[in-house]
């Protein structure tokens, strides 16, 4: 294990951690502090290929078993000043758990328990560490389903999901993390555990259920929720439909939101990502390309271009089911892919008025099949983006959202700033009757692992200030964490304060994952911190 | 106008107001502080109806015509540590606007414009001053609609919806105010004006907007909303079920929700309230009555019970429509009202698995017209209330919610535990998947102002140690004010803690709305108020 720090804790605070966790529950090994000195933020993946480095590993890991030892925990950090990050299963994309400034990583994925499923009232009570995909599965052997699809579900928890706001490939049907959850139990900084009101809806003063999701670990530790679950559905029916180009496919998703029925998924892809989705292998080449690289030479401009491709390929080796069935009939064309799913007589009901308003927007019906294999492979994509790593390139995903007015010219705005530092693609989704999220796929690489920080740094420099024109939100499901901080402070404008006033109240000592969604003093300049260690 | 304090405003305050409001836009008439020194919570109708009090003016009222004005006048708060009350059209049930401390109210009613109706993204920018029912006409007019209809709509404001949390009687398909908000402007204690980003959706940190919604002017000045409105439906459809008991009832509307549909409306009523909505004037006095005073002799209970019925009957003079049509059928039986509203196809195959869901709950099918009925007679029964507090009694309505486990339990518990003190009926309405809120209405009186009073709190006290049993929450859509800010803070715990803290940073100076929402230091004893002035 080269170029890892040491770690900063001494024998006191070691036998302090042992005897309150126990000793297999804490390490101070080389080996886990490089694994959980990142997540899946895309830059710290390339410190890590190009040069095989971990920076900013944690000084230890703790695996808690209760509430009471992470209360313990945190009263000792208040203490001693040191940091806490809580970490559940390491699938952000933001760098939100990434000890900048060292500590111990508090994992929580011990605390797995399904505590009580209420048939009645449909809801489950559930330990946060518990793995999304498990929880899922033990709610389909009793007939019901969280709903919650997000495509890390099975490397991500319930506490992340809900620090981080996530969001799920159903979520037009059944909400957002932030929807799903009827409480939370949250140990606060000073040890305090406290619990929000179990009720479907309540009108007894903020709601602090809504003040700690999205929080990030910044405000507390979310130790256990009970969360709205539903019964499986009777049917489940898919459709595509081919749009001749992008504005009538966003035309379509909008009517449809509009008539009333409620999807469980609507996905547009535009036209390169629609033929990433189902193009032929072979045929991945021929992509019309808006990749214009600036700064490298012409030969250089073709190697690069082919590796991508190499890269792109094997996006799509993931996806062998979807590849090559579409192909000819996609190209230069939007798919649109509609699910319902429930009562039987509801969702023919609502498929019907889909099709009619994708109809009156000049769609074209393709018939179940485009829809059921997405529905198939939807989880494949992410699991193969790290190929386009491991051949020298990256890639990383940027998810924003707006209201239906902003969204086209959005969308040509983010294509047109990024072009000219990699190759841009997005879909559509997540749709709601008043706007939608677009969810840019971008791949590049750089010539060396700071040129290819910089210029990761420019894509999103360049997609966020677009964002912050058009009054859109930086981040539709993904997140804030350590990669979007600055542009946090961009969004929030004055309320910036009003934030930093409450982790200043709730969190004296700043030792719940400090230096995270802009609350620290300093400007982290995420390009800098690959030079700086 | 006897029995109201002098103002204790200064020249210079008064000056200062004028200077910045214009002369037209200040008022320290004793007239106006009458009419500003309550709400429409019953304890402070008692004060005013038994012996012409008033005992909490103003010492000034302001209406605002723009946010600066706001942020000025704050700042001179601050700095002066007068207290600022926020409001709207004073519908509040909960004494929230109540100016304990005297101080400034800012009547922000003159701030009513619609700013933009955007077609495409169907969204509403309105100043908050503007009343319910005057946007919703103006949406209307245009196709749309907001969705929102509380039963004080036509004597209620946006703000007020925002800052006390509303929920309307449609809520089941358009969501209570905070599902229906996008972004808002507020004035901070310190004169900052900030925004939330109008968007669908963001996974941007906590989420502030929340953070105001039900903060009842403690946190800041909601000035603007943008807010999501909906085409007008194209079919509404109404029906009334009838069920042997209330246990019946609520497993219907339990498996309604359960099945996937979402009806506009779902009310049951039980057994008294049946009849109530339901009964031929003559009949109501032949209800099965609950009310088993205690102190009061027989003979006075005779007499009680006659003041109450003539109360009652006003109520139902309110609602001629109603009354008579359903008498002979309902005895003993609970009515379910269910509304469906959107395009045609979807709400008849709505309604069709409802009807099967109430079959499957022994549910008899009354057809269109009690739903009908309910329709258009929605809004009478709040109207009327008054008259019951002419005849010297008091009611007040009591409005809960809990997961469906505990909700049958829950009615039965606190029908008991209020049954000595008045005469109690509820329905169960805004229905969720997961559970429901129950409105309690209770009439009683007392022998006096103070014994009014005594009782009144008798009746809260008792009803809400239920809620705090069962882990119900104190409020579905009343909001907390005055009268349940004691209870706020048993059902926050430690969170509590929590909201005072940010309200230290906040507003330092506790110049915005004090005494109300639990957030001082002192016990304020609803029942004491009327004996202390």
């Amino acid at each position: 294990m080269k170029n890892i720090p040491n770690t900063q804790l001494d024998e006191n605070m070691l036998k302090y951690l042992t005897d309150n966790f126990g000793e297999k529950n804490v390490s101070v090994s080389n080996t886990d502090r490089a694994a959980y000195s990142r997540d899946l933020w895309p830059l710290s993946t390339i410190w890590m290929l190009h040069e095989n480095r971990m920076p900013y590993p944690p000084d230890a890991i703790v695996w808690a078993e209760n509430e009471e030892q992470i209360a313990k925990l945190l009263k000792l950090a208040n203490e001693k000043k040191f940091p806490i990050i809580a970490y559940g299963a390491g699938s952000g994309v933001c760098g939100g758990t990434l000890p900048l400034y060292g500590g111990v990583i508090l994992d929580i994925k011990k605390m797995d328990k399904i505590v009580e499923i209420n048939d009645k009232s449909l809801t489950v009570r559930v330990q946060t560490g518990i793995i999304g995909q498990h929880l899922e599965h033990e709610l389909n052997h009793k007939g019901y389903t969280m709903g919650h699809f997000p495509s890390s579900i099975y490397c991500s928890t319930v506490g992340g999901y809900l620090a981080a706001r996530s969001a799920g490939q159903l979520s037009t049907k059944y909400g957002k993390i932030e929807d799903m959850v009827l409480s939370l139990r949250v140990v606060l900084a000073d040890g305090t555990i406290v619990e929000t009101t179990s009720t479907p809806r309540s009108a007894t003063g903020p709601n602090f259920t809504q003040l700690f999701v999205g929080s990030e670990g910044t405000l507390g530790i979310i130790t256990e929720a009970v969360l709205k679950i539903y019964p499986l559905p009777e049917s489940r029916i898919f459709r595509g439909v081919l749009f001749k180009d992008i504005a009538s496919g966003i035309e379509a998703i909008r009517r449809i939101m509009r008539s009333g029925v409620t999807p469980a998924a609507v996905r547009l892809y535009d036209e390169l990502d629609t033929i990433l989705v189902g193009a032929k292998k072979e045929e991945s080449v021929e992509a019309p390309i808006q990749y214009e690289p600036e700064e490298e030479k012409e030969d250089l401009v073709k190697k690069v271009t082919h590796k991508i491709f190499d890269g792109l390929q094997n996006i799509l080796l993931g996806m062998p089911g979807v590849a090559g069935k579409l192909a000819e009939s996609l190209h230069g064309k939007c798919l649109l892919i509609i699910t319902f799913e429930g009562d039987s007589k509801l969702t023919e009901t609502e498929l019907k008025i889909a099709l009619e308003e994708c109809a009156k927007a000049g769609g074209e019906d393709k018939g179940e099949e485009p829809g059921r294999r997405w529905w198939e492979n939807r989880y494949n994509v992410s699991y193969n983006m790290s190929k386009v790593f491991w051949r020298g390139s990256f890639t990383d995903t940027i998810d924003v959202a707006a209201t239906w007015d902003k969204i086209e010219p959005l969308y040509h705005a983010v294509r047109k700033a990024v072009s000219p530092y990699g190759l841009i693609m997005a879909h559509f989704s997540h749709a709601y009757i008043h706007g939608c999220s677009i969810y840019f796929t971008v791949i590049s690489r750089g010539r060396s692992e700071e040129d290819a920080a910089k210029r990761y740094k420019k894509i999103w420099d360049a997609a966020l200030a677009v964002c912050a024109d058009f009054g859109a939100t930086v981040s539709h499901h993904h997140g804030i964490g350590l990669s979007k901080a600055q542009w946090l402070k961009k969004e929030l404008g004055g309320l910036m304060d009003v934030y930093r006033s409450l982790k200043q109240v709730l969190d004296p000592n700043n030792i719940l994952n400090p230096g995270k969604m802009g609350l620290t003093e300093e400007e982290i300049d995420i390009a800098a911190l690959t030079s700086k260690k």
